[in-house]
C-alpha cells in the first residue's frame, strides 16, 4: 500500500495533533503517524498549564507568540467540544506564583508591569487561596493562565482532523523520512506513504529525523515526574505556582502536582526519589496536601533543544520538510499556535515575521524569555 | 467521641451526598456517614443519564418529579462547580429511544405526545446520527434527557456540603441506628453520634436500618453490568436508548455502555457472560462499537423496592427517622429532587402534596409510571 | 432462604479463610460470609512476612504460637497448591533486622541467642546483602522468617474450603450474630443463616460483634501505607526490618515496602505523606531504592487489641460463639495456627492450655511478647 | 557517549532478553537496546504456554527444536530463582487438546503416536476435568506442555543479564544499524554503541532492520486479543486448547483465555468485537466461565514470517549481524533454545546442523510443521 496526501504529520503528541486539526479543516488531505498511541507520550504527562505568563520572566516575542496561542484556547474550546464531542475542560482561575523569599520578588516584579498580571499582597494572597503556605512574600497573579486536560485536547484535535478527513495511523512508528523532487517518502513498518509535505512534531525524538534529513540541531530530554491526589476537603481554585513546580486544581477534583527537571534521562517511568521530591515540594506551597489522597504517579520527557526554544518552520534547503518540535516545558500552551502557523506556512498565507525568526532552526540567538 | 449534629445521613452515595449538600446549605449541622468512599458503589456504576422520559413509559406523578429534579441539575451545573470546584460534565444532545420493532413503536409513541419529546423517522434519526444500526422504525428523541458523571456529582455534593459545614465520614459503616425521646443515635466502629434527626440514605442497603426501624419495607438489588470505550473516530452525540440498554457518549470521548439486569445478584463485581450481553446488544444500536478500543468493564447494584418506586419520605410513627432510597435506574436524575425535598421535610418547609404520598412508606399502590 | 450450617464465619480474611479451610478439610459444613471480596481489606494490605522472630523482642507464649503457625506454611505451600491450584509464592532467604545504633543492637541480641536466629557482623551484613545502608553496626539474621503472598494465600484457603463443600458469600455483610437455644443465627441483607457455630473473624471490625454479644473487648485500627517498586537491577535476596518497617523482596521482582503506623485511623486509603515518610525510610535501609520504579501505593488497617494480642477462642458464656481477630501486624504469620486452633476447639479436640489461656478475651495480663 | 560491547541485542522483549542472559553468563560484554520497557510488547501480552505439542501437527525439526526449548525451562526454572530472585512461575499439569469434532479427533490423533502425547476417552477428559464442556469426542492430553509467566521469564533474563554485567537500556528505540570493517554500530536518539555483533531481536517490528541490512525477508503481524478471569470456583488443572485458542490455568488463581487471530492489524489495543470473539470462544470450551469475573482485557502482534517459522541465524553476507525474530505463536516456548542457539553461533561453538538451516534467512522451503 503506497498511500498519497498532502501532508504527512510525523508525531501524534499536542503539536501534531494540533497542526493535522489546522490543516484538515483547511481541506488539506493529512495523516497523522505515530508511533504508539495519540497523546499517550509527553502529552499525557503534561498538568496542562496555560502558562504564558507561568514560563516567562519577561515580555518579548515568546510571550507574545504563547499569549496569542493562550487566547486561541477560548475560541477552540466550544469549538472543540461542537466538532468532537470531547470536552477539553478548560478552567479558569489563574495561577498564583508565590514569592517565598526577596530575590522571589524581585523576579516576578517584573511580570507585574503587564496588564495581565497583578502583584498581590501576601494578604490578598490568602483572602484568595487561605490554604497557601503561611510566610510567603507575595504572589503574582495572573488571571489568563488557565489550565486544560492535555489529553482531552489532543484526543479532540486527532478525532477532530479524523472527522474533516485527515486519517490518524496508530502503532505506525515512521523509519524514516525521504525526500525526492515529486514527493516527501514516509516509511513505516506498515508501509510507505507519499505527500507534498512533512511535518516533524515528535517532541524528543525529532532529533533522528533532523539528522537525516541534514538538519544540525539537537533534541534532550527534561524528564518531569508528577503525581495526582484527591482535593475532598479544602477550596483551592487557582494553580500555585514556584520555582517550576506547580499544583493545579482540575475540574474532576484531583491536583496535579509537578515536577522534577532531570536532564538527560529518556526513561518515562517515575523513580520513588522523584516521587519524593515532588511530596516535599508541594508541601511547600500547600501544606494540607499531606493528609490527601494519592492518586497516581507518572513521567514524561520535555523536549528541550539548544537555547530552550523550540523549532516550528521550513527546512531552509527543502521546502517539503517542516517541523514543530521542542517546545520544551510548553507544549499544551503551544500547541493551538503552532499547529496554525504550520498550517499557514503550508497553505502559503502570511505569518508573522518575528515568530517565523525566532523559532527557525537557523536562528542567530536565543529568543528573549 | 459521642458528637452532635442536627441531621445526620447514613450513605455517602449520590442521595446522600445530595441530601447532606441541601442540608448544609441551609444551614443545618449535617454529617455523613459512608462505609467505604463517596459515590464508589451504585453511584459510581451508573451511566449518568438524566432520563426522565427515558425511564417513563407515560407521564404521570414519578414523571413529574423527575423532570423536577432533571431541571435541577441546570442551575446546579454551574452552581456546584463555582462552590466545589468541580465539573459535573454535564452534556446535552438528549437521547434517542430507537424502535426497532412495531411494539417497540407503540409504545414509544405514548411519550410522543409531550411536547419535550419528539418522534422521528429513519431518515430523520440517520440524519442526526448516521451510525445508529440499520433498519429502525423510527425514534423517540427527547432533547432534554441529557447526562452527567454520576461520580463528579457526588464528589461535587459532599464536598460543596464540607464547605458548607458537614462532616463527611468515610470508611464508617452504620451498625445501627437508635431512636430515645431526646435523640437519634447513629452507632459505628469508631463511635457514636447524636442527631436531631437520622435519614436513611443506604440505598438497596437500607433494609436492614428499615427493619430496625419497624419499617417493613424490603430492598433488592437489580445488579446491572457495564463497560466503556473510546470512541475515536465517529461522530455520535445523542445517547441511544433501547430496551433499557444505552450507549452514551461522555465528554471525555468514551462511551459509556450498559447494563444488564440480573436481579437477586449482590455480587458487585461484573461476570465475563454479562459483558458478552452487553457487548452483543450494543452492536445492534451501534454497528461501530465492535472496532473500539475497549476501556473498562463494572458493575453495581440498583436499589429496587416492591413496586418499583423510591421512598423519600418520613417513617410514619417516629419524626426524627428519614428516608431516601430505591431509586432503582433513575438514582442519578432524582437525587437533586430527593436532597431538595429531604431537606424541605427536616426544615419543615411545605412539601408537594403528591409527591409525598407518591413515596411515602406506607403507600397504597405503585405510583404510575 | 434460611441456609443451615454447621459452622459460619463472620469475615473473610485470611483468618477467616483459615478457619474455613481447616473446618471444611474436617468435614464440616462452613460457611463465609464476606462483606466485600475475599481478602481485600487487611489482607491485601500485608506485606506477607512470616515474621515470628521479627515481630518479637523475646521467646515467650507469643512467640512459640508464631513458630508453629510459621511452620505450618511449609506444608501448606504444597497442600494449597495441589488443592486448589494456587501457590502462595512462599519465597524463603529469611530476614535481617539491621542495628542501626547501640540501642537497636542490644534489643536484637535479647533474639540472637535462638537457635533460628544468628548474629552477623556488618562485614557479614554486606557480604550477604552488598546494596544495605552504610553504617549499620550489624543485624540480627533469622532464616525461617520468609514471607508469602498474603492474598494468593487467602484466595487458597477460600477456594480449598470451597471445594471440600464450603460457601462463600461476597458482597453479604453480617449485620448482626444472634444466638437462641437451638442455634447461633447470622442476619446479612439477602438473607439469613443458622448454625451450631459462628466464628467472628472480622479484623478491626470485630468490635461491633463483640459488643452485640457481651463480650467487652474494643479493637483499634492502626493504619499502614506501603508501595512497591520494580527492582530490576540489584541484588537482594533477603527482608530488610528496622523498627517496625521493612522490604520485602517479591518473587515477582518487586520489592515491598512499609508501613506507617497510624493509630486511631479508619480510612483505607494512603495518603501523601504517609507514602512520603515510607520512602525516606526506605532509603535509610536501602539507599539504590531511590532509582527505581515506583508501581503502587495502599494502606490497610492493622486490627490492635487492647493488650496487641488477638483474641482466638471461645465465648466465656455460650459456646456456641468463637472469635479469632486482633491480630495486629501478625495476621498473615498466625492464620494457619489460627485456623486450626478454631478447629480443634469446634472439634472437641484438645488445644494447648498456655495458647488458650494466652488468647482467651478474659486472660488477666498481656501474653509476653 | 560511545559505547563498547562484544555484543549488541536490539529488542528487550522475551526473545532478546534470553539471548542477552546466554551471552552474558557465558563472560560475553552485552548490551541490550530496547524501545520502551523490558518484556511489555508481545511478551506480556502471551499466554506463556510451552506448547511444542499444542503448536505442532505433526513430529520434525520445529518440534524437536520446540522440545530442546521446553526442556530447557525445567532448568531455568531454578537457575533463574536463584540469579535473579524472580520466580517464573511454571505450573505443571499439561494440556488437553480437545477434540469436538471428528475432523478434530482424526488430526489430534497425528500426534498421538508421539511418546509424550495420551489419547484420551471423553470419559477419561471428565474425570481429570470435570467442567470442560460437554460433547467432545475425546482430547489429546500432553503432560509436558506446561506454561510459566511470559513477563516474569522475560525479568528474570533480563536480571539475570544484568547481575552478569550486560547493560539494559530502556526507553532507547534504535534507529539503525550500520556495519564497517572493524565494528556494528547501533544508533539511538541518545547515543551510539559499537560491538562485534549486533543481534536484530524485535519481534514484528524487525522488518526495518532487515531492509537496512540487504534481508529481504518481511515480518507480519498476527494480532491476538485476550483476557483473565478469577476461577474462585471451579477445579480446573490443565490448560484447554481448540482450534488455537486456549484457557489456560495460573498459579495466580486466574484463567487466562485467547486469542484471536488478525493477520495485518497493527495496532496493540484489545477491540470490542475481539473480546466478544473470545468470549464466545471460551464458552465452547468451559462453560463455567460465564460465571466468573473479569480481570483484564489485552492484545499483542504475533511476529509472523512468510513460512511461519522463526529466523534464527547469521547474515549470510555479513557475519558480524545475527538475527532471532518471527517467533510467531511460540517466542515463550522457543525463548531458551533460541538464546542458546544464538550465543553458540557468537561462540563459535557448533550448532545442530538441521536447526540451523531450518531457521536461516535463505532457506528454501518451510519447517515441516
Amino acid at each position: 500500500m503506497k498511500k498519497r496526501y498532502e501532508t504527512v504529520v510525523v508525531g501524534g503528541g499536542i503539536i501534531g495533533a494540533s497542526i493535522a486539526y489546522h490543516l484538515a479543516k483547511a481541506g488539506i488531505k493529512t495523516a497523522v503517524f505515530e508511533s504508539g498511541e495519540i497523546g499517550q507520550k509527553a502529552t499525557r504527562a503534561a498538568a496542562g498549564m496555560l502558562g504564558a505568563h507561568a514560563e516567562c520572566d519577561k515580555p518579548g516575542t515568546f510571550f507574545e507568540f504563547a499569549r496569542a496561542s493562550q487566547k486561541a484556547y477560548q475560541r477552540l474550546e466550544a469549538e472543540l467540544k461542537q466538532i468532537s464531542g470531547i470536552d477539553i475542560r478548560r478552567r479558569d482561575g489563574g495561577i498564583l506564583k508565590l514569592a517565598f523569599s526577596e530575590s522571589d520578588r524581585e523576579r516576578l516584579m517584573q511580570m507585574a508591569v503587564l496588564d495581565s498580571a497583578e502583584w498581590l499582597t501576601p494578604g490578598e494572597v490568602y483572602e484568595k487561596e487561605p490554604y497557601a503556605a503561611k510566610g510567603i512574600l507575595g504572589a503574582n497573579f495572573i488571571q489568563d493562565d488557565v489550565h486544560v486536560e492535555p489529553v482531552s485536547v489532543c484526543m479532540a484535535f486527532a478525532k477532530g482532523a479524523k472527522l474533516s478527513g485527515a486519517d490518524i495511523f496508530e502503532y505506525t512508528p515512521v523509519t524514516s523520512i525521504e525526500t525526492g523532487p515529486g514527493a516527501v517518502t514516509v516509511k513505516t513498518a506498515s508501509g510507505e506513504a507519499e505527500a507534498e509535505h512533512a511535518v516533524i512534531a515528535s517532541g524528543v525524538w525529532s532529533g533522528v529525523f533532523f539528522k537525516q534529513l541534514g538538519l544540525n540541531k539537537r533534541f534532550y530530554p527534561v524528564k518531569g515526574e508528577c503525581l495526582s491526589v484527591w482535593n475532598e476537603g479544602i477550596p483551592l481554585n487557582r494553580t500555585l505556582y514556584h520555582d517550576h513546580c506547580y499544583i493545579v486544581p482540575r475540574h474532576s477534583g484531583k491536583l496535579v502536582v509537578g515536577a522534577t527537571m532531570k536532564p538527560g534521562d529518556w526513561n518515562e517511568q517515575p523513580e520513588l526519589g522523584g516521587i519524593e521530591a515532588v511530596i516535599k515540594k508541594a508541601k511547600t506551597m500547600l501544606p494540607e496536601i499531606e493528609k490527601m489522597k494519592i492518586d497516581k504517579c507518572w513521567a514524561g520527557l520535555r523536549p528541550e533543544t539548544e537555547d530552550g526554544n523550540p523549532y516550528i518552520g521550513r527546512h531552509p534547503e527543502n521546502g517539503r520538510i517542516l517541523f514543530a518540535a521542542g517546545h520544551f516545558r510548553n507544549g499544551i500552551l503551544l500547541a493551538p499556535a503552532t499547529g496554525a502557523m504550520i498550517t499557514d506556512m503550508i497553505l502559503g498565507r502570511p505569518v508573522k515575521k518575528t515568530w517565523e525568526e525566532a523559532f527557525q532552526a537557523e536562528r542567530k540567538e536565543a529568543v528573549n524569555r
